[in-house]
This record gives C-alpha cells, sequence and structure tokens, in this order.
C-alpha cells in the first residue's frame, strides 16, 4: 500500500508543476493582450501609428503561446492522466488560451485602423468614449484571470455582469455616431470607422464574459443558467422605440 | 506480446466507440443550431413570432448538449487516456461544442428581436438580405461539421474564405441601413434592430469561421498562419474611403 500511496504523491506533485508551468504562460499571454487591449486604443486616441505597429507584431507572440499552451495541455493530459477535477481545470485553460487569442485579434485589429484613421477628421469625444470601453474590457479581462487563479466565481459573476455596461458603452457610441452621420455626411467614412472599432471593443467583451463563464463553470461545476446579460437588449425597451415609432 | 496487443485492441475500439457516440452528439447539435439559424431568420423575415419562440425554446436542448458533450469528452479523456491523434480529437471536439453553444446563443438572440420587429414598418430588401446572410452562415456551419468528420482541410479553408462574403454583406447591409435612416429619421429604430441581427449573423459567421480553423488545426496540426481573412477589412480599402475624405 505504501509504495502505491507515494507514487500517488508523486504523481499528483509532478501535475501540480505542470499546470503551474502551464498557467504562468496563460497568465504571460494575459497580460500580452491585456497590454494590446489599451495600447490598441491609446494608439487610436493620439494616432500612435508606431504604437499600433508595436501592438500586429506584438500579437505574434500571443498566437505562439496559445499554440504551447495547447500543446502543453495536450501533453500533461496524455502524460499525467489527470481526472475529475485535475482535468476540468486543463480543459478550462485550454478554452480560456482559446478565447484570449481571439481577444489578442480583435486588439490587432483595432491598431490596424490607427493608420487609416490619421488621415480623418477626428470626432469630438469618440477616441476618448472609445478609450474608456477598452479599459473597461481590459479590466474586466484582469479580474477573469485573477477569479481563474483564486477560483472566485463571484468575481468571475461580476465580470459578466460588467459586460452590460461594455453594450451600454456600445449602444450609447453607435447612438453618436449616428447622429455625428446625419449632421454631416462627410463624417460617415470617419464613423464607420470608429464603429468597427467600438464592434471589435465590444466583440472583446463578449469573449471575455465567455471566459469568466468557464471559470464559473469550474470552480461551481455548472454554467450561470440564466442567460448571460447581452447588451443588445436595450434595444428591446419599448420606452426607447417609442421615440421615432409614430409612422 | 499477444495480449499486450489485444489488450491495446481492446481500448482503442473502445475508445472509438467513446469518440463516435460523442461524435453523434456533436452532429445532433450541429443539426439543431443549423436549424435555429434558419429559422430565426425566416421568423424574422415572416414575422412569425411564434417559429420565434420554437427557436429561442429550442436553445435549451443545444446547451444542454454542450454540458453532455463536455461531459463526455472529460469522461473519455479519464477513462480511456486517448494521447496524440485521439487526444487532439477529443480537445477539438471539445471547443467544437462551445462554439456551436455561442452560435446558437446568437440565433436566439435573432429570434428574439422577431417579437419587437413585428411592430416596426418593414425596410424593403433588409429582411432578404438577412435571410441570405443567415443562410450563407447556415451553410458555413453544414460544410465545417461535414469537414470535421470527413477530416478535409480543404473544405475547412474554403469555409474560412467564405467568411469574407459574409462580412462584405454585413458591410453593405450597413450602408444601406445608413441610407434609409438618413433619408428618414422614422426608420432609425427598425433600421437599429436590423443592425443588431446582421451584427448577429456576422459574429455567428466568425464563430462558424474559427471552428473551421479548429478542424483546419486537427487535420494540419498547423493553424491557418495568414490572419483570417476579415470583413472588417472593406473599410481599409483607400479608395472606398477617399469617397469622404475631402475635408
Amino acid at each position: 500500500m505504501s509504495p502505491m500511496y507515494s507514487d500517488q504523491e508523486h504523481i499528483v506533485s509532478a501535475y501540480d508543476r505542470d499546470l503551474e508551468a502551464i498557467q504562468a504562460l496563460v497568465m504571460r499571454m494575459g497580460g500580452l493582450v491585456e497590454a494590446a487591449i489599451l495600447d490598441s486604443a491609446r494608439a487610436l486616441e493620439t494616432r500612435d501609428v508606431e504604437l499600433a505597429e508595436k501592438v500586429r507584431a506584438g500579437d505574434r507572440t500571443v498566437d505562439e503561446l496559445e499554440v504551447q499552451i495547447n500543446e502543453e495541455c495536450a501533453r500533461t493530459i496524455a502524460i499525467r492522466g489527470p481526472v475529475s477535477q485535475d482535468l476540468r481545470v486543463l480543459l478550462t485553460v485550454f478554452r480560456l488560451s482559446g478565447s484570449l487569442e481571439r481577444v489578442g485579434d480583435y486588439a490587432k485589429n483595432m491598431a490596424k485602423r490607427t493608420s487609416v484613421l490619421v488621415e480623418m477628421r477626428p470626432l469630438p469625444g469618440a477616441d476618448s468614449a472609445l478609450r474608456r470601453m477598452a479599459r473597461e474590457v481590459q479590466l474586466m479581462l484582469k479580474d477573469t484571470l485573477d477569479a481563474y487563479v483564486r477560483r472566485d466565481a463571484e468575481l468571475a459573476e461580476d465580470v459578466r455582469q460588467r459586460d452590460h455596461d461594455v453594450d451600454q458603452m456600445y449602444n450609447a457610441i453607435f447612438r453618436e455616431f449616428l447622429t455625428f452621420m446625419m449632421e454631416d455626411p462627410r463624417n460617415i467614412t470617419g464613423c464607420m470607422h470608429l464603429h468597427f472599432i467600438a464592434k471589435n471593443i465590444e466583440r472583446m467583451g463578449d469573449l471575455v464574459t465567455n471566459m469568466a463563464e468557464q471559470v464559473i463553470y469550474l470552480v461551481t461545476a455548472k454554467m450561470p443558467d440564466d442567460s448571460r446579460p447581452k447588451g443588445d437588449e436595450t434595444p428591446y425597451m419599448r420606452a426607447e422605440a417609442s421615440d421615432d415609432k409614430g409612422e
């Protein structure tokens, strides 16, 4: 009995070491993606083409980290044969890294627009609104990773709720762009660019929310069963709709 | 030597049976999500509140299938201890089911709008444009699942390319809505609803593209390294931008 027990102990600690190494990679990846979100928003606001280029180049590292994490997850599963909770942790990490990679993609996409926006005339308030939105998503991502590390379902649930704010910000920006475009058709192209950026940020928020749900699932073993708060709900509100409904 | 070999054979075939059962669940889930995409678009076009309600109710089954698939994947990994390609197949299925669930969410979201749209005046051509877009995404999803089953990286790559068409459709619809809104402000609320629907469909296309990339990764063991074709690219085109740039 005793050798088996010590064998078991050996396996557990080897798994722990592997998991720790993988988690370190995820945290590094998360840090890079957080920075990419903030940098791409800042590049946009200050029309800093050089910083935007840095974000675009940096996405390669994020992509490489995803591949590395996936391989390490597969290797650890194959070698250590984890079961139950240990296996679920690895499967969660595997999904989180996929979402992180996509958030990074959207940040890169946002950065790519900076070089076009330098040629457009600025719209009052639009850039700072987008930066605030990006900042909120970055904080959500930070908290999601913290929630993962601390196995804190409450914090993850908090993130999930905050996605609603991001969606509200998106809706507010969308309405503002509409006004700009109707005021002066020369604003249309610029607004469309900025709208695509807002859409990118909203989508990042969506991905981060999904990550938070994965964390909740990991900690509580069940998915939040009320459907996720969707900012797209706003337009369901009849009060809002009734403004323009007098046809 | 011979007993070990037969033991190995036994393990392999048990794994195959498990995998087959999981794949059957994925295909069922895929079929339900395909139907949800088409039904929600049709409900929208024909203002069929009852059909929309059916889509919303049906999403519960999709969610349950995801949970079931995840559990079966984890169970199979834990019990069969698959390695290398077998393990990669299961990890791919695990990710595909997550994306499928989210596509289903967007279809449900789309269906939810039908009840609001019945109160709006219709915009010429908008509903059929959205239906065509939804139809394209449904076909992409069908081909992605076929590509998975047949391990056909070429077909998956074809899906990936077609996401560009969906994004182009989105951009065309977006521009059309802009025109409607500028022509008559009473169109604004209706257009905003329809725009959210177009955005949902585009996002489904995005998720399906991501699924296609997972299939490519499974078959070829590497991610397509040129970044995914993004319809958001359209506005990068200077020719298009130059129209309104004379400020």
